[in-house]
């Protein structure tokens, strides 16, 4: 089969890669329905997370199972499922607790550019529908792998409650996201911090009721504006740069909740900084895997409609320009069509 | 009267000061029936966090309310109260949020080590007690003013609960008060890290489990042994170390709990660490008052007896004393006993 790779920055390729095998009895195949570019893989793209070697790319994926190993008990070949970029065993004392993405066994999904990928730990990772879904949903049941999931815990983590005010830094697929995450947690005001036409009018499809351009300081005087001079109740964090983190921290009211999704990329905290700002810091790379089944129903429900982010859609071979497309900002998030082809 | 300043690193003078008075009609002026010394007194003292000037020592206090400004309405002359060192309007958004010490009025106490200190937003800040209360209870009442409160703070900033596992980094008598205040949370398993004979007695007697005598990375394996391999669902932080704060966040399981109390000197934060080290973080001045008038019934209902953190008691006129006890680590924390004279 054919495969994507980041040879160095802007350099990814499509080319012939070893078709996945079940390794591990624990493991499953999958024939990937749709799969997709992520905000993170722009850090190494752009060469700011350097790379030593050629690197396979893609952990966003949904499909139908097309094989499974011997221990692999729940997961069946022939279901459409879903799975998690961080794979987990759902039995271990941190996964009891709702924290896959950090389980004992957990591995990261790092080939899903691709017609098929090798998920371990099935049984844990994976989560079946019923039915095989339209293919109209497509789009809306792959965004619950990553980029909903993601969103979703910022929100969670920034403690998003009916009737509380939610800011957003970040109008990336994630940002985007975690407004409607946040609109589902019942915020009744949710400001999204965007300076794009186009990202601006999604975020109010998805609930924002208030848009902030400001950035920085600024950006943190408006928001205090908005919110009585004392800061929002929650803030959720989907950049992961020092300014970002530090705009959701001040725009924070002391007592409220940071919840922050945004691999930090150079982020360093000031520890009495931090002390002063009064706030509840959470987050790390998002327990999807917890929230799935929830996600699912609400995208098979028609209650969300979470796909709206992929606004690129292009045939896998043409995942280069995927890239470009995202780097460039010209598209919002990219979805890949594989052509079913071993 | 007399009060105490500091001069310079481990200058402590007991000299003459201006009586304090009504400036603010929302102001009290309370006659201590005790007043101590804060580990954070020792930050100073110790020439750790320098002073420009001659500064005025001292904020945790209780005692008899001698004078009120006129447009105090709760508290009256005669009352028996205890406050906290953060003053608040106990009204503002952010107190009705539970964060009184990050009130939008907030004033710090810092002239308490003396015979009587004058308190703003009276009606916001103290809280009486319905009976003069027996000498006996004064060092306990006393210690609900900051300590108790503040080691209260961590634990409830550390989210414990009960059954759960706590660690408490830090055996200052804010980290013992911290584990009572777990103890009286329901926490099962509450491990104390100290090297100090006398203070491990205290934490075995207000409810450590386990001592835990090593430090740093070699702290933290120690606590991984201790709780299957993954760390624990809540950790108290009550130094304000680097050292400290980073052996508090890696002893916490992902999705457990950080609650740091310790005035933070010279931290800085990772980001990229604490994002994968998947835990809560939440600390910052604790907010006393919040919680006084539930630790002044513990302590008047006999239930929690915190005054014990208290080894060594002087006449207020031996306050330099109490300091060098305190810095030599011969005390773990000095009471002051004012004479009453202005």
């Amino acid at each position: 089969m054919q495969g994507t790779l980041l040879y160095g920055p802007r350099d990814i390729r499509f080319e012939n890669r070893p078709e996945p095998t079940i390794t591990k009895p624990t493991d499953a195949i999958i024939c990937l329905s749709a799969t997709c570019i992520c905000g993170s893989d722009l850090w190494p793209y752009r060469g700011i997370q350097p790379i030593a070697q050629p690197t396979p790319m893609g952990h966003e994926y949904c499909g139908i199972v097309e094989e499974v190993g011997r221990e692999v008990r729940n997961i069946k070949p022939g279901q459409f499922v879903v799975g998690s970029f961080a794979t987990s065993d759902n039995t271990c004392v941190i996964c009891q607790h709702g924290y896959q993405s950090s389980c004992v066994q957990r591995e990261f999904i790092i080939t899903a550019q691709a017609p098929y990928v090798r998920v371990p730990l099935a049984d844990g990772t994976l989560v079946p529908t019923a039915d095989l879904p339209s293919k109209a949903l497509i789009p809306s049941l792959l965004a619950t792998s990553d980029v909903l999931g993601t969103g979703w815990f910022a929100a969670d983590a920034a403690n998003v409650k009916p009737r509380s005010t939610g800011v957003v830094v970040g109008d990336g697929a994630v940002g985007l996201l975690g407004v409607l995450a946040a609109k589902q947690m019942g915020a009744e005001r949710i400001i999204a911090m965007s300076r794009h036409g186009s990202r601006q009018k999604l975020a109010r499809e998805f609930g924002a009721t208030d848009i902030v351009t400001e950035r920085g300081d600024e950006g943190v005087a408006r928001i205090k504006e908005l919110t009585r001079g004392v800061g929002a109740d929650s803030v959720l964090e989907c950049v992961g740069t020092q300014e970002s983190m530090l705009q959701a921290i001040k725009s924070t009211r002391p007592g409220g909740y940071v919840g922050y999704v945004g691999v930090p990329h150079g982020v360093s905290l000031d520890g009495e900084q931090l002390f002063y700002a009064h706030v509840h810091l959470h987050g790390g790379p998002a327990p999807v895997r917890r929230y799935l089944p929830e996600l699912i129903k609400l995208v098979l429900e028609g209650k969300i409609n979470p796909g709206k982010v992929f606004d690129l859609t292009l045939p896998l071979e043409q995942v280069a320009e995927g890239y470009r497309a995202m780097d460039e900002r010209r598209a919002i998030k990219t979805l890949l069509q594989p052509n079913g082809k071993k």
